[in-house]
């Protein structure tokens, strides 16, 4: 048995339109590669990539900062109630061999800070700069589109 | 869409061969009844219902101690590093709808109490007895085969 | 500089009067050796506890299954907001060398059944019997007064 | 009785002699204020303000990413092991009040971010700028000095 490779994906609960599109492109192509898509399961960002992979024939992971499994977006092949409050945001960086983040505010860049921190490959679509002027490398992989977000999560093929 | 239901599988780490084919045919009776087996994805009771889940066709996930993705048993669907140590026993409970316990020791009598303080239904397959003599419910829906156990653990429907 | 041991206690929520005095024996006992009393910051035996402790003069800590502080007991030294839900029992258990189990009911067991699986010293009054007829060491250190408890918990000198 | 004030202490593990040099004083200030300081107990700026607090009468609580309490810092009032690897993270940023932050790598930078998505003062000395073009308010308050950091955390009283 192989394990198909496992994607994480970060980013609002609310979100632009653009952004969405992304997200939803950005699922589609993750489920389309046989990876599984991991996040925290909630609406926006999270949503329109849950939709796109769902839509694709994938398999959607949310771990759910709550209690209660039906907080989950309707998206979910599997919704995962942690309990864990904001801790939760370390299962959705674990999870995955790579981190895509897309958009998003303080919550998404503590865990592109994660990502970085545990030696995940981070890539950014249109989020935040982790560089801070004091000659440390930025840490993320740019993407210029959802397809090249993908690209770069499975670089290295699907082990 | 609609999510397949969660069930959750507690034992020990090490197992008598009895035990481990009890384990085998909960895993083989839950996939074939669709449902996904959750676990603490590590060797003994947890490997041999894992394996005998991905025998049937079925979907299973590894909430593992550690942070090593290699330290989880070679049938999980989906490992998840938690690095969360005996924590995750918590996210093993939260995670499914019921919980089927095989033997185990002092890890899974903490899964047990956990599931039944969560109000989960736990099934109890020759493994520990939580009746203290204070009069107290059991709690423990005690099964005389695997395939009670998995019929009691989906009662009331796959939703 | 010496660090001050540190001792858990666990307990219901909810209380009977003689296991609050009992609780509140154990919070003085263990302030008056000098120790820090870790407990799960609630109502019942572990707000007995506490106040046994603080009017010993001695320093309590609460480990707060929510995120609001103010859910804290009012005799806590330090409050945790943890927003863990029931994970934080694995904290409360880990931060000991030794528990007091007082009472209690499925959650008490699971921090029982931790603090066995980590090897912490366990001691029980009038609490939970983890025996389960399976020929396993029940492992509860059973004492007689809240007196006996705190000694066992400080077994071996004060580090 | 009337619970101190908490803050919490964020930094590298290795870090400049002047990152120490402020952390140490941010320490004095915080225990001559009457705070407790919370971090992650672990060695650099962690340490350092650690011994700050110490040697000026103050109290000090380290949560450890690890299961060993030998790994905490030498100048930890409170050392707990919470085997939660950088989830512990997050429970060092609910305890406080406020976020100092001092220099730090990208696991600061998670704490940062966890603090301003908590809600919770985070004041930076020569730390991380959360800033991205985006127009979204940076949110960290910056000081000039360790005793404007304690100053700003504590702003509004010490309850």
């Amino acid at each position: 048995m192989k394990a198909r490779p496992v994607v994480s994906v970060a980013g609002g609960a609310i979100c632009t339109p653009p952004e969405a599109t992304m997200a939803e492109a950005v699922g589609r192509g993750l489920a389309s590669a046989g990876a599984i898509l991991v996040c925290g399961g909630g609406s926006g960002v999270m949503e329109a990539a849950c939709r796109g992979a769902i839509e694709a024939g994938g398999w959607t992971v949310g771990f759910l900062p709550g209690t209660q499994i039906e907080m989950g977006n309707p998206f979910l092949s599997l919704a995962v109630p942690t309990g864990l409050t904001e801790s939760r945001n370390v299962l959705v960086v674990r999870a995955g061999r790579a981190l895509i983040a897309i958009g998003g505010g303080y919550g998404t860049l503590s865990e592109i800070a994660l990502g970085l921190k545990l030696g995940r490959r981070v890539i950014g679509l249109s989020t935040w700069s982790a560089a801070d002027g004091r000659n440390e490398p930025a840490g993320i992989l740019r993407a210029r589109s959802p397809e090249e977000a993908v690209e770069l999560a499975l670089e290295g093929g699907l082990a």
